[in-house]
């Protein structure tokens, strides 16, 4: 009876040890990874390479030309490897596909919410990052090597893609991005051009702790 | 020592408890309060009661017409009690609410994602739940009583809003919902009217098993 009692507290210990491990490190100090507020263009691809989903926003058809925000999952490339252009997975049975067919002209929008890293903040505190892409949404060429890019990007973050039903005729979208809004801190949107985020090296930190 | 060993089991034994009450339900099985898809209005009203935030996009005046959408947090009632109606607390500082000042087409997009109920499926999958609300987005008349409901829908759900500064002139506005777009399932998304989602007794079901 004692080693079964004893067994049992070490089952608890084990069991109390690996929950303090997998705590997420928001609740602990700052999240890891997470640039600076004042480094707009790194906060702006951290979101976009840290998240899986958002809301794509149209000019609907159905709704005569009101504006129309569907959510999305997409991916801007291997996880970790980002090159911060969201690619989509997206068929004209869903309205999104079919607006941007129509008028190109989109909105796709994160949330720095639901990536765990705003603590007790509200998701509408200017502190919790928010990020609106907008631009143009267009198909990518099947024959393309972007499109062998973006099918890896998608698959890897989103691994039920794969088995969607091929009677859905799904097809890869992307944003191509023509102006960015990012709110990451107190005192107004940030405004960074496509050059800027799209120029932004992911790994620069990691280089310059190198050098 | 024998009784500090003692004290720390039952230490262990109270953490593992707490923890255990503690897990997502989704986790174990179907999650509570969660309506069957085939109940679309249901649905709907019990996405827009769980979750606390979402994407609602307008008409750009800064991108000449092209759609925007911007994190928004909303309540639409007390917790438990929501009347399906998304309120929202935003300043003139941001473009949304210019936008609505001046076209006042807009739609709100909730995901089930961030509630926790979707399991292993993916953002996009028909079966985690996505509902859209299209209308006009208003301003709330500060004399009304229902800016007094709405007031206490926003502060209960986002206690942080109360002590938002004040020379941020945040003002309460509501989507006043023309139509429905709901995808909970496979099959292709359910158009509910504005009356059968906004009729629906989030009460109904309780009242039923009393009968």
């Amino acid at each position: 009876m004692e080693s079964f009692i004893r067994s049992f507290f070490f089952f608890l210990l084990a069991f109390f040890l690996l929950f303090i491990l997998q705590f997420p490190p928001s609740v602990i100090g700052s999240y890891p990874g997470k640039p600076a507020p004042s480094d707009a263009a790194a906060t702006a691809r951290w979101l976009a390479s840290q998240n899986s989903w958002g809301v794509l926003s149209t000019i609907s058809i159905d709704l005569e030309g009101a504006p129309f925000g569907n959510v999305a999952s997409f991916s801007d490339g291997l996880p970790g490897e980002g090159l911060g252009i969201p690619y989509f997975y997206l068929t004209t049975l869903d309205p999104t596909a079919r607006d941007a067919q129509k008028d190109e002209r989109s909105s796709f929008t994160i949330s720095e919410f639901p990536i765990g890293s705003c603590g007790m903040r509200d998701p509408e505190n200017p502190a919790c990052a928010k990020l609106t892409l907008t631009g143009k949404l267009k198909l990518v060429d099947v024959h393309s090597a972007e499109w062998e890019f973006a099918k890896l990007a998608l698959f890897s973050k989103h691994p039920e893609m794969e088995s969607w039903p091929e009677d859905h005729k799904f097809q890869i979208f992307k944003l191509d991005i023509e102006n960015i809004f990012l709110v990451d801190w107190f005192g107004g949107a940030k405004h960074i051009s496509p050059a800027q985020y799209l120029d932004y090296s992911m790994n620069q930190d990691s280089l310059m702790s190198q050098a």
